[in-house]
C-alpha cells in the first residue's frame, strides 16, 4: 500500500549518498572522508563549493583552448592552468581513493569512473611523446570536459529526473517507436520522390531529413525541390506540429498529478496522522475520523 | 451513469487478435497457428521474437543498401541477406495462410496485405529480367521497409493511440481546417508581396513556405526578402506560435481526463455510492463507511 | 449570474443565423429563402453542400492559375472555369439580395462583403480593357482567394474559437506585449552588436530576425557571426523556449476548464433541473435538493 | 489554513506605487505630484496616456532612423522629432525631480534611471562635438530604445509575471542546468566529429550549433555533413523536442493552479465551513445550507 508519508530516506542519502563505500570508523581517514564525502561541516561544504568552482574553471580552460584566437594568446597559460587542474584532480582522486574503506567499489562506481576520466587524458598525453599534433590524443583531450558530469552529484534533482523518466519509461519507448516508425517510412518516400540528385543521397539521410522536419528544427541543408516533395514536407510539418503535443501531454499531466499530490497532503487526521486528503473530504480515507477543518 | 468497469475484452483480443481467420480445431495447422497467431506458449512466444528481429534484419538491409560506400563494398553480401529475408517471409506467408480457417480473410486484412507487399516487390523484380535499373524497380524495391509495419501488431498501444486519435477526430479536423485557411490566405497574400522574382513562384509553393513558417520550422529555403514581406512573416510566427498551443492543449487535457478517470473510477461506496476514492483511501470520504479493497 | 443551463439560442443560430436580414413571409422568396439561407430542408442541404464544392474547386483554380506549366498547359480551361464560378457566384449573390426583406443589411454583413469580394475582381479585370498583364489586375485577381473565408460559415466552431479569443484578449495582449518588448530590445542590441556588415541592416530587420529566433522558427537568412552575437542567439533561443510555454499554458488550463464544466454537467436536479453539478457533491447548489447519484 | 482573501495592498499600490518617493503635502509640487505620478484624477489619466503616445513615437523615430532610405529621404524631420522627444522628457525628468519630497530616492529607483538613460544620449552627442559619424556615439543613442521599459509602469501584470518566475527560480535553474550540462556535452562531442572543417571552430560555436538544434530553432548556418554527426544532431533533435515539454508541462500546471485557486477559494458555507464552491452555486454541496452571495 502507498503511504504518502514523509520518508526519512532521502535526507540520509543527502547527508551521505556515499555509505556504501564504506566511511573509516577513526583516525585521519574519517577526518578526510568527512570532509570529502560528507557535506554537514563547515571543511566539507566549503570543500565542496571549491571543487565546483574548480570544475566549471576547468572546463572553461578546455572550452577557450579550443578558441583559434585566444588559444593563439594565451596558450602557454591555458596549458599551465590545465596541468594545474589536472594536479588538483590528481590529488582529490588520491585522497578520496585513501579514505574510503573499500577503493575498489569506489572506483568502480559512476562518479569514480568520472573521476579518473577527468585526469586520465592529460596524463596519457604526457606519457605518449610528439603526440600532441596526432587526432587521437586531441579527441582524448577533450574528453575532459566529462568533468562537467563531477557536477551532477551536487544538485540531486538530477536524480529524481532520471526516476522520473525511469518511471514513464514504457510510454516513452512506445512513443519513440511511433515516431521511428513514421520518420523511416516518410524518409523512405522522400528518398524515392527527391532522390540523390536534390540531396537526398541515402535512406539515412533521408532520415536525417525526416527526423529535423518532424521535430520543427528545419535547417534547411535538405529542403525539398519538387512538388510532390514540397506537399510530402507539408503533411509531415504538421503532422510533427501534431505529435510534438504529445510528450508535452504526457510530461504536463506528470507534473500535474506531483502537484496534485502536494496539494492534498495539507491536512491531518488527529486520530492516525495520515496525511493527503483531499480537500473536499470530511471523514478520514484511513480511519473514519471527522477531519478538522 | 458512466460505469468504468474493467473491461474483459482487451484480455482477450490480446491473447488472439486475429480469431476472425477461425482457428482449425486440432490436428498439425491448430499447432502451426498456436505457434504462428498466438503468443502465449513459449513457441509462440520464440516465434514472435525471431520475426521482429527478421524484421528489423530486413530494414536495416533495405537502408544500408541505399547508402553508397556500403553499397559498393558489401553489396553481394546485401543481395544474398535480401533474397533469404524474401524466402524467410514468402514461407511465413504460406505457413499463415495454410494454417487459418479462412484464408481469402486473412489476405484482405490490414497484415495480410501488409505481409504480401513485404514479399511482392522482390519477386517481381525477378520476374522482370533486365529490369533491376529501371527506377520503377527501385522504387518497388523500396516499397519492402513498409515491412516496418508489421511491427505494430506487436504493440498495442498502437491500436488505443489510433482509437484516440479516431475519438478527437472532430476537433483535429477544425484544427486542421483553420490552419489550412490562414495558411491558403496568408500563402496567396505573400505571394503577391514577394512574387516569383523572390522564390515565391506559386501559390502551392507561397503556402508550403507558410506552413514551414507556421509550424516554426523555417528551413530557410524560401525567405522574404522586401520589408512588408517580413513583416507578414513576423506575424505569421507569432500567430503560428500561438496556434501551436491549440494541439498541445487538447491532447494534454485528453491525457490528464483519461489519467483522471483511472485514478478515480476505481472503487465505490457501499452506502452513499460515491465514486472518486483515491488508491490509499480505506473509508468513504463521504459518509465515513469502510470502502471495500 | 451565469447560469450553465442549455442554451436554446445556439440550435437556431444553427438552423438561421441570418434572421436579422428578414425572412420573407411567403412567395416565391421565401421559398428561395429558405432553400439559400436555410439549411434543414433537403434542398437547402444540397445547396449548401453544392456551394462547398464549388467554393473549394472555384479557389484551386485559381491556385493552379498561378503554376507555370499547368498554367501554360490548360490556361484556357482555367480561364473558362473561372468565368462559369464569376457567373454562378454573380447567380447566388443577386439570388441572395433578391430573396431578403432588407438586401442593404445583408450587402454590409461580413458575408455579404465575402460574397461581393469574390465576383468584383473578375468584373472589374472585364471592365478594364487591356489590363491583363497589369500587375494591380492580378492582384486584384487572386483576392478572389478570399471566396474560401465563405466556407467559414458552414462551421460554427470557427464562431466559439472566435468567441473564446476574445475572451482571453486581455492575458493574449499582455503576452504579446511582453514579447514585443523583448523583441524589440533584443533586436537593437543585435543591430548594435552585428550590424549592417552582417545584414542586420536596420531595426526592423534585426528585429524581425529576433522574432523568427524567439519562435523556433529560424529561418537562417540572417545569422549572428560574432562570438558576442552568438551569445546572445543563445541566450533567446533559451529565452523564447520557455516563453513558448506560456500561450500552451494559457490555452491548455483554458481548454481543461471548459472540458471539467463539461464533465460536472452530467447530473441533474429533480427540482429545478439544473445542470453542472460536481462529481461529488450530494445536494443541489441552486435549490439544495438531494440530488441523484 | 491557507485563506484566499481579498488583499487590499494591490488596490493601494496601483493608485500609487511611488509613495516611499514621499508625496508633497499641499502647494503646487503636490498638484503636480498628483497628476505625474498618480492616475486617478482625469488630468493623470491624460498624462499618462500623452506620456505613452510619446514613448511610442519616439521608438518609433529612433527605429526609422536605422532603415536607410527612410533615414536618406526624411533625416531632417526625424532628427527635428527626435530633439522635441528629447526636450519632453527632459522637461519630464525635471518634473518629477522637483515634486517628489525625496527626489535622490526617485533618481536611483528603477524608473528614475530608465528615465535618465532616455534623455543622456540626445545630450551627450550634443556634448561631444563631431562625434555624429563616431560608432560609440552611434550605440549610445540608440540606447535610447530603452525608453520602451517605460511602458511597463503601466502594465502591472508585468510585476505578477516577475514574481511568478522569482517564485519558480529553483525550478528554471534546475531545468536550465540540465539542458546546459547536455548542450555542452554534445557540443563537445559535435566539435571532435565534424571539426573545424565542417565549421564547428570552436567549442563555444558547437555549443552555440548544439543550443540552436535542441530548441528547435536550427538556423543552418552550422549543419552536420558526416553521417556520425547527423545521427548525434537526429538523437540531439529528439531528445530536444522531448525536453522542450518540460518547461511547458511547469508552466501549464503552475497556470492551472492559480486558475483552480482563483475558481475555488471564492466562497466558504457559514454551517459547515466548505470551501470550494463554483461560483454558480447556491446552496453548499456537502451540508445543503444556503451560501452567502
Amino acid at each position: 500500500m502507498k503511504t504518502p508519508q514523509a520518508q526519512p530516506a532521502p535526507a540520509t542519502r543527502s547527508a551521505d549518498p556515499h555509505q556504501r563505500f564504506g566511511k573509516p570508523e577513526h583516525g585521519w581517514r574519517a577526518g578526510l572522508y568527512a570532509i570529502i564525502f560528507e557535506s554537514d561541516t563547515p571543511t566539507g561544504r566549503a570543500f565542496d563549493l571549491a571543487l565546483i568552482a574548480a570544475i566549471l574553471l576547468s572546463v572553461l580552460v578546455v572550452v577557450l583552448a579550443t578558441v583559434q584566437p585566444i588559444a593563439a594568446a594565451y596558450g602557454d597559460w591555458l596549458l599551465i592552468a590545465e596541468w594545474c587542474f589536472t594536479a588538483l584532480f590528481t590529488i582529490e582522486y588520491i585522497a578520496r581513493c585513501l579514505c574510503v574503506r573499500r577503493p575498489d567499489v569506489y572506483a568502480r562506481s559512476f562518479f569514480g569512473v568520472i573521476d579518473l576520466m577527468s585526469i586520465l587524458p592529460s596524463w596519457l598525453s604526457l606519457f605518449i611523446p610528439g603526440a600532441h599534433v596526432v587526432l587521437g590524443v586531441r579527441i582524448l583531450r577533450l574528453l575532459r570536459i566529462f568533468r562537467i558530469l563531477k557536477l551532477t552529484l551536487y544538485i540531486q534533482e538530477y536524480g529524481m529526473l532520471g526516476d522520473a523518466l525511469l518511471a514513464s519509461r514504457r510510454k516513452i519507448f512506445i512513443f519513440l517507436s511511433v515516431v521511428m516508425l513514421i520518420v523511416f517510412l516518410l524518409g523512405t518516400v522522400m528518398y524515392v520522390v527527391e532522390g540523390p540528385a536534390h540531396g537526398y543521397t541515402s535512406i539515412p539521410t533521408a532520415v536525417y531529413w525526416a527526423i529535423s522536419t518532424m521535430t520543427t528544427v528545419g535547417f534547411g541543408d535538405l529542403v525539398p525541390k519538387t512538388d510532390i516533395g514540397r506537399a510530402i514536407a507539408s503533411f509531415m510539418m504538421l503532422l510533427g506540429w501534431g505529435i510534438l503535443a504529445v510528450p508535452t501531454g504526457i510530461i504536463s499531466s506528470e507534473i500535474a498529478h506531483q502537484r496534485g499530490r502536494q496539494l492534498w497532503s495539507s491536512r491531518t487526521c488527529t486520530r492516525c496522522m495520515t496525511q493527503g486528503h483531499e480537500d473536499t473530504a470530511r471523514f478520514c480515507k484511513q480511519c473514519g475520523e471527522p477531519l478538522p477543518i
